[in-house]
């Protein structure tokens, strides 16, 4: 575990257990920037997030640092409390995760892609002509009941979205300090999977076997005739918020990755069905069963990719208008804020602060008047760095102790 | 001595002596919560406070980090430029400073009570029924006068509230690394000191030997028959305001720890009457023989601790009341801040940011109008670390050089 994040453990030192309830509603990416003189958050109809502005504290949190577009993992982990340039979630583990499957100690988990590979080993087409999912459905169902296992080590074949897939081995020594067997560039052989540390050798030589199995499994198939894989990843080492802060989380998202970072930090997974106000009515239902409940609203960051300003205006409304909801469960902190900013002009991720509101009876009430960002630059919690806000969240909370005498 | 703080390093570097004149006045715990709308600083009628904030670059400076309720010791290493991370006053030491004492480097000293031990060396009640505060000072001097030294090495008994001393022990090679004689728990007999490194080992021996002198000194006293001691504790290891900037810093408090921390960064510790008004005459006449003087206004907090909103508001306009002749002295900075937030809605030290302003030639004019919380977090310092205070203090002092060529 790193030990280097010093607030995380002074935080984590002065944790204490106590029966308040935290809801963290993430609008992912709502952040924006102006069109006609008003960013989506602005030109958005939201009565509910605004008056609960007018009675919270607000800011702006930086993802990571200033100018600095994290991806989710980061932008997550900050949210959560981790020092973004301290802990790290490899992308296979996000992956894994992400699909849904966790990691056992006794686990490591690859990206891969279904390809094709020609009669001497050579990658024709690293992504199989972006294989349809059905297709990819099917050959993941095919080498699992065909295949199962590889010198004793337990092989999963877990399909993805059109030609990706996840490969989680599962047996004892397995090590992930492995190299890719993606050649990265079409018309070049596969590669030998070779381990960078002699803790790796036996699970290189289990790669580099099912390799060739795979190929002898998929002969004769038309789509796709081979496999690549990438990016080795064992359990991602970084402690809960149940270690940490006593915390008894919970998720409630519907995007498999945001389930996957949640859960690697401990947190359950909650089901819901894939409506706004069916994860709102999750929140009602378990409320009494946790103490930290993250909740997450994807459509806004859809939107700003899609590069549609009205309908992340739309969106916006949309998540305002479960706001009420939430708010009548009496949570004894109330945040509201984004992951990173995705403005619809740039039609993908930003550096662009976040819009953050903390209401609570602690909490000091400024003179923002709505949650948009040019009001929470006038909010008095400044401008910070989003992991400061896992100790704003704790505080209001009273799950912090007093540091020094 | 740490040297982690690269801050304090930076500034230590560019510290040059000069004439000018800083003045720090500390409102301890002056920042609030609303009650009916308006917190405590924003109820109060606060003329000077208001004119100098006019005139002054105002923020908000976050004690330790986002979140973090610091101690008045934490607290007030922040306020004097030490980050309170890297820093530490032991608790011990805060103690022996606070009752009005130092440590020379001879010298080691602990917080000790006044027990109820029985005639097997157990502990049966670790407070003697909270021993009155006047018999305690009894004992204190019927034990200096008996004992005096233990194996050439001097004791000296200080007396605190109630059941409360602290320890002090003269000699050379004396050491603090010992385990507590306190047992921590009653019905347990006392606890051997132990060194917990061999440089420790005489040391502990004279401890031992103590608490069985104590033990037959105080035969057949009825109210306490025996002492347990904790927090052993040398001279802190910190750098001084003197070693660090070339200031020749001076404090005017009138609680004993507030003395005790100056003292322990090196200041000089100017008597005076305990009113506020005696604490300002005591820097008219001292203005001309220091160049920082640290001012600490402690009754603010006091209400605070209290609950007693109004009474915070009266106290908040008592010290704004000669906040004037503090100007007429012509300071060349002029700061008033506060060391931690204790709002009466809390009735405890809290995390809040302090209300932060700075007067002087050089400091940028921004739009607070009043020395307020929500008028502060509209200043042009922002919101920041209260460590940086002691940086804006010696810029706007002239008492920088410019950092690289």
């Amino acid at each position: 575990m790193p030990s280097k994040s010093a607030y995380l453990n002074l935080l984590s030192s002065l944790a204490r257990k106590s029966s308040s309830r935290i809801v963290l509603l993430v609008l992912d990416g709502v952040g924006g920037l102006a069109k006609d003189g008003k960013t989506e958050l602005e030109a958005a109809r939201t009565p509910n997030l605004d008056s609960l502005a007018r009675g919270a504290s607000c800011g702006l949190s930086v993802p990571v640092l200033p100018g600095i577009t994290p991806g989710s993992g980061p932008a997550h982990l900050a949210l959560f409390g981790y020092d973004p340039l301290v802990f790290e979630i490899s992308r296979g583990a996000l992956e894994v995760y992400g699909v849904g499957k966790t990691l056992s100690d006794q686990q490591i988990g690859a990206r891969g892609n279904f390809c094709k590979i020609d009669g001497d080993g050579v990658v024709r087409d690293r992504r199989a002509g972006r294989l349809r999912t059905e297709e990819n459905a099917r050959l993941c169902a095919h080498l699992n009941e065909r295949i199962g296992e590889v010198d004793g080590v337990g092989v999963e074949f877990v399909p993805g979205k059109e030609h990706r897939f996840v490969l989680i081995l599962t047996g004892k020594g397995l090590s992930s300090k492995l190299s890719d067997t993606d050649p990265h560039e079409e018309m070049k052989h596969y590669a030998e999977c070779t381990a960078s540390d002699p803790e790796g050798e036996m699970t290189a030589r289990v790669v580099n076997s099912l390799m060739e199995t795979v190929l002898d499994v998929l002969t004769g198939e038309k789509e796709a005739t081979g496999i690549i894989l990438r990016g080795f990843s064992g359990r991602p080492e970084i402690p809960t918020l149940g270690d940490l802060y006593h915390l008894r989380p919970a998720v409630i998202a519907t995007y498999p990755m945001y389930k996957g970072i949640a859960n690697i930090v401990g947190m359950d997974i909650i089901g819901c069905e894939s409506t706004w106000g069916s994860q709102v009515t999750a929140l009602e239902e378990l409320f009494g069963r946790y103490d930290f409940f993250y909740v997450h609203y994807k459509l806004t960051d859809m939107a700003g990719e899609d590069g549609d300003f009205e309908k992340k205006v739309g969106l916006i409304e949309e998540a305002d208008g479960a706001v009420d909801r939430i708010l009548e469960l009496k949570p004894d902190v109330f945040v509201v804020t984004g992951d990173h900013s995705t403005p619809a002009s740039m039609k993908k991720h930003s550096w662009h602060p976040n819009p953050f509101m903390i209401k609570s009876i602690g909490a000091r009430i400024d003179s923002a008047d709505r949650f948009t960002e040019g009001e929470c630059a006038r909010g008095c919690l400044g401008v910070f760095e989003a992991k400061y806000g896992m100790g704003l969240m704790l505080a209001h909370a009273g799950k912090l102790d007093k540091f020094g005498a």
